[in-house]
């Protein structure tokens, strides 16, 4: 068994093998905040993944090879993964950042974890963009670290769109059973009321539905939430849902979407089943994770981009990085649909 | 067994026992909209109720021999309560608007409808605020249906505080495990961040404190929830969590509260694990139940007026009224919880 980290010269040199097998899909995947949890996740979930694709860390050298060294026990398969298999799956690493140094005790300043994050994350969303890769899986970033050099980060939804010329992308969240849009997403409560357009919940709702039909749902069974409580009561806690909301539901619904609402949040989520429906259209924010988060590990995907993007839905939890209790799952989730949006998108052309 | 029905002026004529056996917690039930569950739902959770307490059901005869009637099966217990038996515990009517009779086919107008809701209300408040009851437990009402007659109608909740002069009562809501404050209640998503003010803040939590020691807490786990996603994220995502949330915390934990936050409302009741809290207070009405009707049945208690005031936590229902498949546990809980505060607050005195 080849056990890579001391031999990470060499490892180094490994450049994706994407482009010699373009019958698998060709996956990037970012490094996120270097004090985070997400190389280490990444590593992890790779190690399970099937070998259904080419995978493409893009990262420092440095900076894998400390992650490598968390991963306890056993010495994950991807890095047992022999030349000769390359051309099947397998994982590279697309080095960047090259002179980055791990700092003593592991102290990074937030000037440089904003650094890595951002090569890390401009060159797999270039290549993608380019046509070397089918998709970009991200790892968790802090806004807020990141904000120190670029002052009007609102996430990486926001700057994957901005970064490949498209205006706005939709943020989505996806579970087996259930998915969710959000119409708006990073905003302060007291700004959502008047950024909500029929148009904008028109457009979320249009890309929720077409993700699940490349998942396979002919005519997906939607639900859109209110923005007030009970849902307005007839126009008394809010004029949203008459003016905005439901005009909106009318268009979606001479569209031919399958779509109903605007359904009171509390009550409505308080009585849903699994199986009601495939998926919903959330006002805000905290309207729809607070239920879907609940629900278990989901995948964080963004529609509307040239190519596929998708990422754990969680945070860098600076606090558990190198601990090895942070959980992989949504990590695996978010890998493994990356390859299955890739695949089915492919089968559609 | 006596079985109640046909003898109706009989059964009329019981007035409320509870002067007359003051150990026992004396507890006022209202019918709430006469056309929703909440009626056979206290029918049917009174005849499994122990027999803790003096009930008074507060109702138009006729409506009452409506829901009597709905019963299925088994006469409820509460009917075959003997005179013997009374001084201990049993039910009683005590009769409102007596000239309601049950319209045609139960095409009850809207007008009727909140006229008898209201009766109710106002009688079993009036005289619970004068002494004759400890204890109000409320059957769910239409609010819109209650705007027809008064305009300003916000709710049962502030309704009751107006009437006994009480400035503001705060929403909570109870579950054996975990309780919940509401900052804000029935006001449009659009108003919460205006309406948030640091003694609102304060004065809600403290309710949430006050009720969770009146069941004994000593000193209750409490977790506030910030308005903003990501808690406004170091403020570029709001400032309502720097400004308004953290200056109440921090004078609540002054005073001796064991209270913390503000916390990302989505990631936090996400890993929120039964026994981790006491109580949460949320922002609004949606960010708090969304989470907390999930975890099952609850009851809704006002906090702050001169006597205990619990409800179920679900409206009037009316798609499923006479059908028997209303579920009766919120309502057996809301009278249970009744009792245990009335006992308790009587021990404390």
């Amino acid at each position: 068994m080849v056990c890579f980290s001391p031999l990470l010269p060499n490892f180094v040199k490994l450049i994706t093998m994407a482009a010699n097998s373009p019958s698998l899909p060709r996956i990037a995947i970012t490094n996120g905040d270097p004090r985070g949890v997400g190389l280490e996740l990444v590593i992890r979930a790779l190690s399970a993944a099937p070998a259904s694709a080419h995978w493409t860390i893009v990262a420092p050298p440095a900076l894998l090879e400390q992650n490598l060294r968390r991963i306890p026990g056993k010495c994950p398969k991807i890095l047992a993964f022999s030349d000769a298999n390359r051309s099947k799956s397998g994982v590279s690493l697309l080095s960047v950042a090259q002179e980055i140094k791990i700092p003593p005790d592991d102290s990074w300043d937030e000037q440089t974890s904003a650094q890595v994050a951002l090569s890390s994350l401009n060159t797999a969303v270039d290549y993608t963009y380019n046509g070397d890769f089918d998709a970009v899986v991200t790892a968790p970033v802090a806004k807020s670290t990141i904000r120190k050099i670029l002052h009007h980060f609102t996430g990486q939804t926001g700057y994957i769109a901005e970064r490949c010329g498209i205006p706005s992308a939709t943020m989505l969240f996806w579970r087996p059973e259930l998915s969710l849009a959000l119409v708006t997403q990073h905003l302060p409560l007291s700004a959502v009321s008047s950024a909500l357009t029929v148009q904008l919940i028109e457009e979320t709702t249009q890309a929720l539905c077409q993700m699940l039909q490349t998942l396979g749902k002919e005519s997906p069974r939607l639900a859109i939430l209110a923005l007030n409580p009970h849902a307005g009561e007839e126009g008394s806690l809010g004029v949203e849902e008459r003016e905005i909301i439901s005009p909106a539901i009318a268009i979606l619904q001479s569209k031919g979407v399958n779509v109903s609402g605007p359904f009171p949040a509390d009550s409505f989520l308080a009585r849903l089943k699994p199986g009601d429906y495939d998926g919903i259209t959330a006002m805000y924010h905290d309207q729809g994770l607070i239920f879907f988060k609940r629900l278990g590990p989901s995948v964080n995907l963004t529609w509307g981009l040239p190519f596929v993007r998708t990422s754990p839905d969680h945070g860098p939890a600076f606090e558990l990085a190198g601990s090895g209790s942070a959980d992989p799952t949504s990590t695996k989730m978010a890998l493994q649909l990356a390859v299955q949006l890739v695949s089915l998108k492919r089968g559609r052309k």
